[in-house]
């Protein structure tokens, strides 16, 4: 009748490859950060390397074309081996992605990191499965756990780490089998990521309390269609240009030359660099940064649509990186401009806009609301949770991966919803 | 290309359904809550109100037999009706719950308030898309939507209440398309019962800091390994007593008498009347209770075990009321233990006991660890996540919801997890 719920020797030798797995994606992880802040600190002090922005990426773009191998495929390819295993993921993968991010990141082009972390935690659970011969099943798990350390470890958001892993491969549906490898991997890869000495931003919110405020309610409701929308048009608009730059220029390695003038054009436009690079450092007191969007500081009102076009741009010309932080900074920019233009405290709009826009561009509400309950505290936890689902319901079927699959649509036609 | 993501008519049309529902059922909940605590008031007053258990149990098993219909399906009914709709959800079965809940608390039988909650809500969905002539498709996601509003207006927690509604149905997957719905009826039962002036119990736990303590860690996983059982424990005593009870006595309704002689018996073997009822209100200062749990004071090492056999025989035997806050009961108190034991924070313990054993006996570890951020705060959000996680991995596929599905195991034989 009652059997032991595991077995020991199998769980054992699970352990001894997960945690160092863990342990290795949390120290790249370290490094990657570590290294992000420095080249954007050079750029600040180098403001010209921008001028190199369009040779960078054609440099980048042949390295990838001529060495690269499969590793172009980037987190599109990994989530289609772990929806149906086939080729398997170049171990080089990880070091690609960390390189041409670096690139990007160096010359000031608008881009992010979680691509990055992702793919550089695939391409290291895809080697140690290759070197231990794990089986196809196991392998799968274990390319969800390499996700979830990347991530987790990157942002500093263990649990939401583990729950992105599960609730990005299906729009829709979450399925649980791997959740205690992913948990495990992205608490490992957090702490030895914190281990090296690398902190995380912190960002400051103030409590609006446990007791609803009608008004605020309504505002928070606006602001989410808001915000899912806003998720939805950066997806589109990646697609759209992605399009439009293969039909000018086949030969995608040549295709940043052109993303590369226009981010510069971009930049002239805008008349300022705030809107290059990740957007969390700023080179002024006064530059416009993530973290600043947070307090009282004079953002102005059109600076999420400058920082989704300068983003756009960038990564549909091939640039390497992710898009997650310039959804943060999107959606706290927009909610901070709402905060201000409805009365609202920018503080929380600001928090609601930076897990909201990314819940609906990626299609993951609960990784997202888990995510700021990790970064902001649960104080605000109910309209954390409330914008993320009101965002992601009105964000639409297509997100920014095509390889996401479609289980559950997210309404009914016919039954409104 | 771009089309509105909804159906404005539609929409309003579904929640001008939703809405009013889900206030009726915050309404209900805070009658429930608080004639809950009248009757144990009420109790403690009239101890011997308990010699009277086995008849009571008996007149509440006569009246569910004779009018109650198809209520004594409880909420494994509910979860067939949402799994593959047939004859449809009483709408008495709400009434028949609630009375007999009552019941059980006025005369000390050891019991819980979430089936009642689950059940009543369920029927207040039922007998709003029974008036309206809602389609089955539509009647589905609001039976769902129903359970959230009840969970999360009884427990006080909004988002484990949608959560819990998404994630109880199968083991192992969970599905979003009554997400929304689920969310808002949740909210909105939360806020109603909170505007009737209906608090919930406040619990104070120390925040452990996000920096891992190597040798906490060990406890804590050792600990969440001790709850994943004690859950597993406690679903598989519920199931065993049950067909004991029906061996014994053919007739359902006659049980309790049996029932509530042998709790009776308990009293007088564990010589404390705190085994009895909801455990959260105690007659004395001294008193074995839920919120004493958290603070240094003495409760006894045992305390989980009496707790486990009290519920298990009230309810094995046909009493009506739930499982869960006894669930918080016996996590709480056995972390209490395992903290003196190992000699860790006893009220971090007892806050991971509280929300893991439920997250094991329920098979839903998102729902429980994002209840315990919501009671407990989000700055022991890993530890909370952990023990849910970790709880829920080692306590095997049989939980106490027998119609509770499985859809994916939690490991898989052979590859270790």
């Amino acid at each position: 009748m009652i059997r032991l719920p595991f077995q020991p020797v199998a769980t054992l030798k699970w352990l001894a490859v997960l945690l160092p797995m863990a342990a290795v994606v949390g120290s790249i992880s370290a490094f990657f950060l570590w290294a992000l802040d420095a080249v954007t600190r050079y750029r600040f002090d180098h403001p010209w390397l921008l001028y190199l922005l369009p040779v960078a990426g054609v440099a980048v773009g042949a390295a990838y074309h001529h060495i690269g191998g499969k590793s172009s495929g980037g987190n599109n390819l990994l989530m289609d081996e772990i929806h149906e295993p086939g080729a398997g993921v170049p171990r080089r993968m990880g070091a690609f992605v960390l390189f041409g991010t670096l690139v990007t990141h160096l010359f000031g082009g608008s881009a992010g990191r979680e691509g990055t972390a992702v793919q550089m935690g695939g391409s290291v659970a895809a080697a140690f499965g290759k070197a231990l011969g794990i089986d196809a099943a196991s392998l799968r798990i274990l390319l969800m756990a390499g996700v979830a350390a990347g991530f987790g470890s990157v942002f500093g958001t263990p649990i939401a780490g583990a729950v992105f892993a599960l609730e990005v491969l299906v729009i829709g549906r979450m399925q649980y089998d791997a959740l205690v490898p992913c948990f495990l991997a992205s608490l490992v890869a957090d702490w030895t990521c914190r281990a090296w000495g690398i902190g995380h931003t912190h960002y400051f919110v103030e409590i609006t309390g446990p007791d609803p405020h009608p008004l605020l309610i309504g505002k928070v409701l606006l602001g989410s269609v808001a915000f899912g929308l806003v998720g939805a048009l950066f997806a589109w608009s990646m697609h759209r240009l992605s399009k439009v730059f293969a039909r000018w220029i086949p030969r995608p390695e040549f295709r940043p030359a052109l993303g590369g003038v226009l981010v510069i054009g971009l930049f002239f436009l805008a008349g300022t660099p705030d809107y290059l690079g990740l957007g969390v450092l700023g080179n002024r007191p006064d530059a416009i940064t993530l973290p600043a969007m947070f307090t009282g500081a004079d953002i102005p009102y059109g600076a999420w649509a400058w920082k989704l076009l300068f983003t756009a741009v960038t990564l549909a010309a091939g640039f390497k990186g992710g898009e997650v932080t310039p959804l943060f900074f999107i959606g706290a920019a927009l909610g901070n401009a709402l905060g201000h233009l409805m009365g609202a405290p920018v503080d929380l709009l600001a928090a609601l806009g930076f897990v909201a826009v990314f819940a609906a561009a990626t299609n993951t509400p609960l990784a997202s609301a888990i995510m700021g309950m990790e970064l902001f505290g649960a104080g605000n936890g109910l309209y954390l949770a409330a914008a993320c689902i009101i965002a992601y319901r009105f964000s639409g079927h297509s997100g920014i991966y095509s390889s996401q699959r479609l289980a559950v649509p997210k309404f009914h036609v016919g039954s409104g919803d």
